[in-house]
């Protein structure tokens, strides 16, 4: 596997919680990959080490060296400036006008580029999955927050701050539940893991009986996504009904990007949809297709996205991949 | 004022109700107007008959010739196909593929460019009123009912379908009122002119006391704009209450625009704008920069279009001057 060119490009995905760093040929197949905790507690210094010594573990799995590394894409949970390589906000972890591009370089010797998570998440949706066909694009990802990327005309659109996707944001139920940013009604505070599992405990404390009590104890303490999906295979009544109702709130939201950008297809992705597929998506596209207007949706995709956990590291090889060329 | 080369061009805002049609030199500069009601019950053939009259009226009315006109930008009130110049689906005018270009053509022997009433409105202020300066902007259009337009990199936007931009459809209250796309709780169903005057109404027939009723009398026949302006200078508590709400909606739809497409500049016209914008204005900004997620909105300018009921007809032109260059 050892060759001495610069044939290889990476992704890394930089979380709140956890690093994953991959490795990929230019075929954008993955030969190996690496991970590592974040401990963003540490502060930044601290973890552009954690991230070089992942990324260094993923090369040295595959057998090869940093100098067969062409370039490196880095998706990051904040607002990006990829022209610097600056994290300008990532509120997870705590940093403010961080040089990661510059500091991550300077230890690895590869070209580090830098890009928004959403975004990267979904130039890999992009490219590996729909082999850069559609036009125009939207990725919405499910997780403990909710975020979008946009593709328009076949390049990552950003916006004036570069704060373009925050559809976790976007408000479809005025007075609605209270949001982590202070406002309410957002999708985030309906449709996320946290809402979700929100929803659930606020059910059991009202005296509402479900598996995942006996699964998990009185305090559900632990619940994790996987936990709904057992839950479900159960055939568990108050998880069956609050997971519809967040794929259901998806829906609308699909709707209203359909509606106001439409995309020729939109694709959700992320930890809940991972783990929930099977239940929501169904939900999810007649929702949708009920809320569109007429003549709005005919002929757009509507899809899961099947990359799971290596959507970032495979937008990060991506990103390189074009930039490298 | 005549002269012999093309040095003029047209603009048509074809609407539901009325035709309004304007002459336009090099500069943007209108030379002349003329309208006509519409008539759309007599069939797409009439309309096109009335819409040539109305050109060639507002020709004459400057002193010039047909052969002047290099080309004639029409917006219609619906999903149009510029490239073909067919009028794809215009509910209020009940044409379905109806090929308006040719037909015009036909008529008037000026080339004719067709496109989306709100898009071509986007277009007008975009470079009448900024000149052409912000690289993306969001046009809303607050009227019976509530479009947008949208330019991308200085290019109008039109999506998969050519139907971006119904933002009058995007869902920001669910289960909240019905609107007349069947859907609950759209934009257009808690902000258009319809929405609150049903909203006045059954404030009125619910006992509550108004100006309005002295104005037009209990029933409020006739109600426009015009009388919800004259019912805010006298003070007029319920007018006041409800287009406050009106703009609160509108604020929040603005800064879900913010928070996932990030445009430079967002402009709101519109009839409900023009009579309403020193009631309203404030309320929009002050809501939109509320629930914009910090950073997003940061230099993000939010204004009134001053353009009125030319921004159709400066469109139109707009329209005609990029593509006979």
């Amino acid at each position: 596997m050892a060759e001495s060119n610069k044939d290889f490009i990476m992704g890394v995905d930089l979380g709140g919680t956890k690093i994953l760093a991959g490795v990929f040929d230019d075929k954008l197949e993955c030969l190996g990959r690496a991970k590592k905790s974040t401990k963003s507690q540490r502060g930044a210094e601290a973890v552009v080490e954690r991230i070089a010594a992942c990324v260094l573990e993923a090369i040295d799995e595959c057998d090869l060296q940093p100098k067969q590394i062409r370039g490196l894409g880095i998706g990051a949970p904040g607002a990006c400036d990829p022209e610097t390589g600056v994290v300008r906000f990532a509120p997870n972890l705590v940093w403010k006008n961080f040089p990661l591009k510059k500091d991550l370089e300077k230890k690895l010797n590869i070209p580090v580029f830098v890009e928004n998570d959403c975004n990267i998440q979904t130039l890999g949706v992009y490219e590996k999955e729909l082999k850069a066909k559609p036009r125009h694009l939207v990725g919405i990802f499910l997780g403990t927050g909710i975020g979008a990327g946009i593709i328009i005309d076949g390049k990552l659109y950003a916006g004036f701050n570069r704060t373009a996707g925050e559809i976790g944001h976007m408000v479809i139920e005025v007075g609605g539940p209270k949001c982590g940013c202070g406002n309410k009604g957002c999708f985030e505070a309906l449709a996320s893991r946290t809402a979700i599992f929100k929803r659930i405990e606020a059910a059991v404390k009202d005296g509402q009986k479900t598996a995942l009590t006996e699964m998990l104890g009185p305090d559900l303490e632990d619940m994790r996504s996987g936990n709904l999906r057992k839950a479900l295979k159960r055939g568990d009544k108050l998880t069956e009904k609050i997971v519809e109702e967040a794929a259901e709130y998806t829906g609308i939201v699909v709707a209203n990007i359909i509606n106001f950008l439409n995309p020729e297809v939109i694709v959700i992705g992320g930890g809940v949809m991972d783990a929930l597929e099977d239940d929501m998506m169904a939900v999810i596209v007649e929702t949708a297709r009920d809320y569109a207007m007429q003549g709005t949706d005919t002929g757009i995709e509507i899809m899961a996205s099947k990359l799971g956990d290596d959507a970032g590291i495979t937008g990060g090889a991506v990103l390189a991949r074009r930039l490298t060329k």
